[in-house]
């Protein structure tokens, strides 16, 4: 029930001009590179054969697998990965459920941070999986490069735990690139054997494309391409030559710097207006990607929360979405994101997001 | 063991331009609308808001899925289907793949057709599933318009097997658009309660866009979305946009007019230089798609066989990969697609397949 209301009202935010949304996690528009990506669109159609419109077979085409493993390994001397190790997926999402596929049987624990991304929480909890705090002989799912929603790496304790002798991690890269100060070498170079990579595209490049990748050890690869075959046969072969291509012809790198400028100023601009107006709120500034990880410092009904700042005329994304072990006595938490909405409304929006916080009951903690 | 070098033989044939390939079910290329998919996505990327590139809802973009559900109901009175009825899935293959995790239990049986397709069995088998001949109380898998590799309609026993009171079906209608005589009503008309439907634009534009659909009852559809939303977010926003604007510019029922002609001339033309060349073989002429289901009339290993067309230069997809019940005494059969293969070779690989079936030892049945 509540979640179908939240819902309802992510969609009702979404669809208004008047609603600032400081939900959702999108990229900004105005950095999909539109021409360049309307350019490789003509050059993948008129070639030969067109591979970029035909089946494919399901691990992804070889020339995007082995610029994709090239990429890891310009991120740390000990990240050993070539294309035959990678299997292109529609988006990060599907291959955090192919690893979990291979990785956890229905029913079983899988380990997760306190704060964890929604769609692979409810993923989990779909599937009959229990979330559990993480710790030795259980199969983890973290994102130690950085986090969402803390905007953060993985602390030390959480890292030691997941990195524990015998146990599996899913390793969550999707805003690894995206770090203000630049990526970190992911998880994956020191556990070569026993970690699924997980990456994308869809925050660097654009996410209606869907293209993202999975890095499985020969031991699974098998049994993972089974399962992304029986899935959906494959990746989209246009979406993969679309990209194949860009990265053929632009500067990757240099687009990340730009990015990593821009939504490092976003960052900035959001959590200026935020402490004027909300100075009781509370937040660490992000090391990277997309949002600000609040904490409220007091207990709210954060639906009652959400209802009054849509009609204030700005929305966010509710807590405890994220929150893997909800806990009733905590502080109320939010996640905004200044990813998508555009900064000369941040004041404003901050602003709406005050009267809201005004108007709702709250308890001490 | 024998499906890994099925794979492998299956790769080479079709990397190799010596070897005619009459395997893999691939549509025709030259009839891919290469000029008129890059209008549209040029007019998909100049659109406001960019929503081709940006992310979306799981069940996908609403003028698309009324363009789906406007050509079901244009198949059939009986057909009663709006937009809020349709997810847009990643091909029909994901389709199939949610349909079955809502409806069958691991380890649960479900029904299929003595000949089916191979991802669908292959994803049932995956997903510990077990194929059975179709009966009461059974969640049903059946192509009724035309089936893949039979060429055919249901039969009608089979067809009053699957539609029995009280069992769910999964109507696979991926080739009941190319028809040659034109599109008969799905069953989705007849159970719209229990009648999961699937379709695909992959035959009828291409399969690269990987976009697909399901039609699913008002009861599953929650369970459905977040199913679809675990397993990957959405369908590409991108090639949802595309199509979304191809039915808009273009005549499509004109386009299907053109196919069905084209695949029927490569019918014949295939059909013709069989007889010729293996009079010993059978098949029904079929009623559209892309293969013919050939019965050798003897019993082979079809290994043996395969290796030794490669071999000749020509190659086909073996029979018991379409086969829900093998049988070692039964004929070997084997499926052999008119769809990709220019005609002007299909005297040749008619020969070349003549050549490898005199070599290899036969027991008669």
């Amino acid at each position: 029930m509540k979640a179908s209301t939240i819902d309802a009202l992510a969609r009702e935010a979404a669809a208004s001009a008047r609603v600032i949304n400081l939900g959702g996690g999108l990229p900004a528009e105005a950095q999909f590179p539109r021409r360049k990506l309307a350019a490789c669109f003509l050059r993948v159609l008129a070639a030969r054969g067109s591979p970029g419109l035909q089946y494919g077979w399901p691990e992804g085409q070889r020339s995007l697998r082995a610029r994709i493993a090239e990429r890891l390994r310009a991120r740390a001397p000990s990240v050993d990965v070539t294309a035959d190790d990678v299997i292109v997926t529609n988006g990060a999402q599907q291959a955090i459920a192919l690893a979990v596929q291979l990785l956890v049987p229905p029913g079983g624990g899988i380990g997760v941070e306190e704060a964890s991304y929604p769609a692979a929480l409810d993923l989990f909890r779909s599937r009959s999986l229990v979330p559990r705090r993480l710790g030795p002989g259980l199969v983890c799912y973290v994102m130690p490069t950085l986090g969402n929603p803390t905007g953060g790496a993985i602390s030390d304790r959480d890292r030691a735990l997941a990195v524990k002798d015998g146990t599996w991690i899913i390793e969550d890269d999707a805003y690894g690139e995206l770090r203000f100060a630049g990526p970190v070498a992911p998880l994956l170079g020191a556990r070569p054997k026993r970690c699924i990579h997980v990456g994308t595209f869809s925050k660097t490049l654009c996410p209606g494309l869907r293209v993202g990748w999975m890095v499985v050890p020969p031991s699974l690869r098998r049994r993972a391409l089974r399962l992304k075959q029986g899935d959906d046969l494959q990746a989209s072969s246009l979406a993969q030559a679309v990209v194949d291509d860009y990265l053929a012809h632009d500067d990757f790198e240099a687009r990340l710097v730009v990015l990593r400028r821009y939504y490092h100023r976003r960052a900035t601009a959001l959590a200026r207006a935020l402490r004027r107006a909300l100075p009781s709120w509370s937040f660490a500034f992000p090391e990277g990607g997309f949002c600000l990880w609040i904490d409220t410092n007091a207990r709210v009904d954060e639906l009652d929360l959400l209802r009054l700042a849509v009609k204030e005329g700005v929305s966010f994304d509710v807590g405890s979405a994220f929150q893997a072990f909800p806990d009733e006595e905590a502080p109320t938490r939010l996640r905004l994101c200044y990813s998508a909405a555009t900064p000369a409304r941040f004041e404003e929006a901050a602003r709406r997001l005050a009267r809201a916080w005004r108007r709702v009951p709250k308890s001490r903690v």
